[in-house]
């Protein structure tokens, strides 16, 4: 058997992800489903049910990622793992993470009931959580499949309403007696589909992103401490503004960046000031600085040059410089051989698609450190994400869907 | 005679200072003294007794001002008026308003008593009214005099409680039945003396500020409206990163504010980012212009020259740009030829002093709008104001109040 025959309905994988946007749905069209809450729960135990109703053997692990397997005929231990993430942001939209689960579970339930047991073991995952968005740790769900998390690293941690981390877990059925982080080793490729969060696919008319790299992500917080004083009183040669100081290094910091490589992206997207009246000179000025590239000398560079730049700034305007290294990840390369092996199968179905480069984090990271791993992007519309506005249309995602389905064709029959 | 005879007691105005910084004192060692409320109707009916104690006539006007009277022997219907404001911002220091009052009331104390009744009236006010900071409104006291307000203005007004201004006015024993804001044609001068709220005294170690002119004031503020969007999928060349463009404009126009003129101030105190989260590209930034100078040409010149500015940044990155102009005060001249006169007896003390331009508003500047007026300044500490640890020293307190008496006998004797 050499090729995937499926009977399609277009309209399959948009009924999916509407229905899975129930669990979560805010009045403002949006999904809030944070890990362990009660949509979250009624969320995985559906996603449970609709697995089991396409033949899937299902179960939990010991922190609440949901698999759904399918037994391969000769390699049964060698397990094809494919889905995303579950839990959103606030107030997110309907496509981040459900669609990777939902995209999977199609694909897989469609590839059996046209072409039958795979050689290999297939499961389809819908993990746990990956954004952080009600405690703050990110990649609860992957990291623990890889064995980079343990109990230790959650027993301090509560939500914002001091609910502990493992009270949480243990309300919605994941009793700390069982935890376990121990590595999963029967993983042979970890395959996600997501939407791209993005607007490099629909600026360029593209049906497909393939994606290379996932970058490594710096993030700093800058803090100025000069003088407040009067705006009025004060001669412009005796100020130490913060602001105008933080001003500089932001303007400095992006041309530095449009001048270092072209795929570089840095953000300022906060910034803090004391006391922030329009007539008192602000003493004082926090702004973050979040910045990204997918090799790790370009990172690495171009951080020491703006170091440097906001040193210099700040000590000719007579102002304490102090600075904060909160985020540190490194770059991660995909699987780009698969890509390359799949690309005229793409083409064929009359798709167009780019390699890229993922400027976002995905579970496909954390995967990606310990085995070969795979990333596909479809369209978002306008680029949005994290919004109720998030949208991608049904073709798109039903042109994911069979690709994914030749991917997982290719790995695992 | 053409001398001031006094006996002289260098604690004497410090005590006056603490004295009515008690009316309002915070835990914090600051002053708040609002308009209308119990603080400052307790200050002003204590400053009445003091004025009476000092031999003066008293009385209120309609709105709260509050006078004390020596009439003149030989022009009686010429007043030489002398004084500043009893109010205080919200946690404000002892000094800012509170000394121009009392060191005017002890000059006069100390004429009478040495040199007996001046030729023409003196009168000391203790203006109701200057900062705006319970209602949004400001020179309340000094405006009422010049027929430059009417109760039409103060209509809605209402405090962050919800008290309406003329509710205040009621409660503190100023019926509207009897408010009245004709101008005031008697008064033939106005002098004001004020701590300097700026470090230039002090660095250059000089004892009384000869003020020329009163800045005009114009503030902005800038509203810029990009598109928020995903720090790490957006390209740098795609986004209308409305942060970047407010720190390009912020940068460039001090940069501006600095090669046009040596007195321009322009600060950027205020900034207002959405959605101010560090991993997302700023859709909208507001930011606020707070532009001095004593010259109309130079401040319009600049003005004119800061906003093409930022049309033509914001057009750049392709961003909306709307500006709101909120502020627009003209300088003001102050009576110089007088300064002239009495530059010998400056110096004859022993006094340091030099001709500057006030950078912050005062009193002065709205009587200088319609008559001779003077305005004479005290160092203050660091520059400082606005605040509890606002401070001036009792020797350059006495300073103050000995020039003062020179000004007076000279205008009054």
């Amino acid at each position: 058997m050499n090729e995937v025959h499926a009977t399609i309905n277009v309209n399959e994988i948009q009924k999916l992800v509407d229905w899975l946007a129930v669990f979560g749905a805010t009045t403002e069209g949006g999904v809030t489903r944070l890990l362990y809450s009660k949509e979250w729960v009624q969320a995985q135990q559906s996603l449970k049910k609709k697995m089991i109703d396409c033949g899937m053997q299902v179960y939990f692990d010991s922190v609440g990622n949901l698999f759904g397997r399918i037994e391969g005929s000769q390699e049964k231990d060698s397990v094809i793992l494919t889905g995303s993430h579950i839990d959103t942001v606030v107030q997110g939209g309907k496509y981040d993470g459900a669609y990777g689960i939902l995209a999977s579970l199609l694909a897989v339930k469609r590839l059996v009931e046209s072409n039958g047991q795979p050689k290999k073991t297939i499961e389809v995952v819908s993990l746990c959580e990956e954004e952080g968005s009600r405690f703050p740790l990110t990649y609860w769900g992957s990291k623990n499949m890889m064995g980079d998390y343990s109990l230790k690293t959650v027993e301090e941690t509560t939500d914002k309403e001091g609910v502990s981390f493992i009270q949480a877990m243990e309300d919605a059925g994941f009793p700390i007696s069982a935890y376990s982080s121990k590595k999963r080793s029967d993983i042979k490729h970890f395959l996600e589909i997501h939407i791209e969060q993005g607007a490099v696919l629909e600026n360029n008319q593209l049906d497909i992103g393939l994606v290379s790299h996932i970058v490594g992500q710096k993030r700093f917080t800058i803090s100025l401490n000069g003088q407040s004083n009067h705006a009025g009183t004060t001669p412009m040669t005796e100020r130490k503004d913060a602001m105008v100081c933080a001003a500089n290094a932001i303007s400095k910091l992006t041309a530095l960046a449009k001048t270092t490589s072209s795929s570089l992206r840095v953000t300022t997207g906060q910034i803090v000031v004391k006391p922030n009246v329009p007539n008192v000179i602000a003493g004082n000025v926090q702004f973050t600085l979040d910045i990204r590239h997918h090799e790790s000398e370009v990172l690495e560079d171009y951080c020491h040059k703006a170091m440097q730049l906001v040193r210099t700034l700040a000590e000719k305007s007579g102002i304490q410089l102090s600075v904060e290294k909160w985020t540190d990840i490194t770059p991660v390369g995909l699987d780009t051989a698969l890509h390359e092996l799949m690309r005229d199968k793409i083409s064929s179905k009359g798709l167009k698609y780019t390699t890229m480069v993922s400027g976002a984090g995905h579970d496909a990271q954390v995967f990606g450190q310990h085995l070969p791993t795979t990333l596909l992007f479809v369209p978002s519309k306008n680029g949005i994400s994290h919004s109720p506005l998030e949208y991608t249309s049904p073709e798109h995602l039903e042109n994911g869907v069979l690709v994914l389905m030749d991917y997982l064709y290719r790995l695992a029959y």
